[in-house]
């Protein structure tokens, strides 16, 4: 019997087609590296993108083959990820923030065949001219007049390449499982992994993540994704915003907070998405400036845990929605968010910003489960810890290449998150499986302190780890920066502490540093930390 | 290689599941025979589901047999929807105002195995109690003090039923291509059609009609679908508001004035779906008993052509949204919508409701377009008139056992519609193509002529058809029935007419009746009244 529905898979070009076609004038505007503002509209980006496609198209490339991109947020980009994965082609991310080391490896392992770079981001690319034998053709993404010179890669320029091609596609229609993005996980431990999303995934996570109730995208949103497109495709918003018809507002790598408060206020920006200390950056920014974020109604906060101090100043200074959100690489990455609920307005404003600095509710497609260490569900009592595992049609089912099969377990992904979820469903992660500090059996979380340090006045970060002890294994050590301008004394930190957490937790060591490591996507480099303060109790 | 993501399809009973995870206390009302109001929550509709999937899975059936409902708006119809579709069989909602002969038809047809119906409906059984051999059990959605006698049929107790089930089930993953729906075309010509749905095109449609921009539920949403669920599955409202946690109105069979409005006024609705005629009938019950309808914000429309008067009506009376919206049984349905968008607010009043009265633009997801009889692709100027053509993931490719196969060509549903699509993509039905009078080789509309005749304020409904013309073949013939109160003058309204549409388009006569005949969803029955008066004209 023939099928009784069409099958028609949903392809990311029929985004943008679909985007020129509904919203034609709907704007796209880029921070570009000079500091000026582009901007043209979905159907010009469309038009664009196919001209993207129709080059790959007339090469000598193979389905399938990953085309690297190394670029920041611009419209340039987002023509690439419609261009290179609407044609069928593989559109790989590089995170421009690595060590030169870890790009050699990811460039090697993923084959890219082709690159398109930055020019400010070239030197990186140079670094390595002689050890990425597989990439064929690197092209700035420059005019011809912009074109920086280079000793040792053969460039060509983006825009001259573009001008000779036609601003009409014909895109092929691609099978949901054909593979359309790749991006590597950070790679705290070993090698980096590759993720591989697929045309099917990568559409409906756009549409269930732009949709009503997550990030509620239409015509009225001016979203801006400060979250890197190299990280994750920027959590999926250059794919669901033109769904929906929101207008983009791509931040460029100017992500300083007198940049990001210029742009919300200047292309009224009602919806932005950053990981906390981007949030903790422009706050700082605005308290020192008087300078306000009127238009902004809503950050969507992911990649760390959400301090619910901050949650607690965006709501009262500035009456923005702090929308905690949840998610990996290998989760495409939204899994969970704590979005606005009727619910809310029966509850104090300090429940209120406690849901929304939690991760949030699963997203309808995902289910999310915490277990114990003999692998048993565990109870959903807000209290109970467990190694949080999820599964979805977006979620991961095998690394790229057949790696990490570790991670997989029953149809789960297993996070390497700790969880806990509370009997509403609300999820919160209190650490990374390997940032559980175990002493003498028992678990002492470092999030947990964290987030009660930084209520302290004058703790502007913190970071605990665990440090090797010669009786309890492992006990807590605290690394903080101050704010500047106030007071600090650390017997009231440690007053503080020990109002809200078991005696027990209170750390061995609060150290206070000038600087605190971070990585390319602003998440703390606990990595580093824990190897330079990893003996300081044994020295004692 | 394995696949990078996991195969986790979407099925129906996902739907329920998640909303009863994630909005256990959202309200769905019903409205039940007696007038009576029922409500309960997600969370006891799930377990209630999940009695009904385990009483299936307890008897012996095949995955994929037909399971009927002859059944009204209400909560244990919900109920089947999910109980039914999630364990592995085909819910086959059947039109409660077919003739006798056509509900026997559909059921040998669809070869139905057990058949639940509404004790108001039972009679309909009755008469058909020897004729449908393949049905094995006949299931009253009653309680059993409600049960009533049958001189023919040997009845069971849904209620009696369902106690005897636990209220935990677990559901089978199915496959995106499992049956999971049916529903048959009303057969204007030859017999009716079965239309298959499937478990992934329902979810899909249920998450992209539901999202932002289209219906645009959330926990906020109070939606009440008037359209009957046996008609394409309330036009899915039924699998779109669980996702977004919108509460349900379901107002039975008391589709008054009265009822209606008292049901938006103490549950309020804010948003409800139902074709032109409903509006008409409770814009009279307003404009009577002076009583409003505050807390409805936006109607969505469909079904029939919307007569402008009426959403100017709604729009300046009651500040209501009137969203045109189109679709068919193939498309299950929704594949164009008018919402509401941002350029609106540059448009005068008239041009806005055009838009509104218009079927909109398509939906994510959805193609349309326009054919001229040589099967060549027309110019989008809002003037051409063509055949209107659809796909998508979520259009009929074929329909149940291959039955009406010319409707399908070169990956397009063809829809029997002629349209015009204007330069911004709206969309406007202007005939169906049996409708359309074609008089001396040139084609005449008789919906623009209904249209027109509609603002004329003693016309309460007009139809047109095409008569039989000894000179042109066809000519136009009006009837329409008259609003009390109101002065009739046919040389009043020839001369409205004549003001709005070319003068051989003029009907040769315009006969007023004392009713129009209407389908059991409320639409004109064009059919009986052409034949009836498609001879006039060759009489005289």
């Amino acid at each position: 019997m023939s099928e009784p529905m069409m099958i028609v898979p949903l392809n990311t070009s029929d985004i943008l087609k679909s985007a020129a076609l509904r919203y034609p004038e709907q704007e796209i505007v880029s921070m570009l590296a000079d500091l000026s503002v582009h901007r043209y509209s979905y159907a010009e980006a469309y038009k664009r993108s196919c001209r993207v496609a129709n080059l790959l198209a007339s090469a000598h490339l193979n389905q399938g083959d990953r085309i690297a991109t190394l670029a920041v947020n611009h419209y340039r980009h987002l023509e690439l990820y419609y261009g290179i994965s609407g044609q069928g082609f593989v559109v790989h991310t590089l995170n421009a923030r690595l060590f030169i080391e870890q790009l050699d490896y990811i460039i090697n392992h993923a084959e890219d065949r082709w690159i398109f770079v930055d020019p400010e981001l070239l030197p990186q690319l140079e670094a390595l001219a002689d050890k990425i034998p597989t990439v064929t053709r690197v092209i700035v993404l420059c005019a011809a007049d912009q074109m920086p010179p280079s000793s040792n890669l053969t460039l060509e320029c983006y825009e001259t390449l573009l001008a000779a091609q036609s601003e009409q596609a014909i895109w092929p229609s691609l099978p949901s499982n054909t593979p359309c993005g790749l991006c590597y996980t950070s790679g705290t431990t070993g090698n980096p992994k590759g993720v591989l999303y697929e045309q099917g995934s990568t559409v409906l996570h756009a549409i269930l993540s732009g949709g009503s109730q997550y990030l509620d995208f239409d015509e009225w949103s001016v979203a801006m994704p400060v979250v890197p497109m190299y990280h994750v495709v920027a959590w999926g918003v250059p794919f669901s915003a033109p769904i929906y018809g929101a207008k983009l507002v791509l931040p460029g790598c100017a992500l300083t907070g007198p940049n990001l408060q210029t742009l919300i206020e200047t292309e009224q920006v009602n919806q932005a998405f950053a990981v906390p200390t981007v949030w903790l950056t422009l706050h700082n920014y605005l308290q020192e400036s008087g300078k306000g974020i009127e238009s902004l109604a809503m950050v969507g906060v992911g990649g760390a845990a959400s301090p619910k101090a901050l949650v607690k100043i965006y709501a009262e200074l500035y009456d923005v929605y702090w929308m905690g959100i949840w998610g990996m690489t290998e989760t495409s990455p939204l899994a969970t968010a704590a979005n606005l609920t009727p619910q809310m307005d029966n509850l104090s404003d300090e429940d209120c910003y406690a849901l929304q600095a939690s991760a949030g509710k699963p997203i309808f497609g995902i289910e999310i489960e915490i277990f114990d260490a003999a692998g048993q569900a565990l109870a959903h009592d807000g209290v109970t810890r467990g190694e949080l595992r999820v599964r979805g049609p977006w979620v991961l089912a095998s690394y790229f290449k057949g790696e990490g099969a570790d991670s997989f377990v029953d149809g789960w992904f297993i996070t390497g998150d700790v969880a806990v979820i509370n009997d509403q469903g609300y999820m919160t992660v209190v650490d990374r499986s390997k940032d559980v500090i175990k002493s003498g059996g028992e678990w002492i979380s470092s999030v947990a302190l964290e987030n009660v340090a930084l209520d302290y006045p004058a703790v502007n970060e913190a970071c605990v780890i665990a440090a090797l002890h010669d009786k309890w294994d492992e006990r807590p050590v605290m690394l903080i920066t101050l704010r500047p301008g106030q007071a600090y004394d650390e017997l009231a930190l440690r007053a503080l502490l020990q109002q809200r957490v078991a005696k027990w937790w209170l750390p061995d060591r609060i150290v206070v540093v000038q600087a605190l490591p971070h990585t390319g996507t602003g998440k703390l480099r606990k990595m580093d930390v824990r190897d330079q303060y990893r003996h300081i109790l044994l020295a004692e």
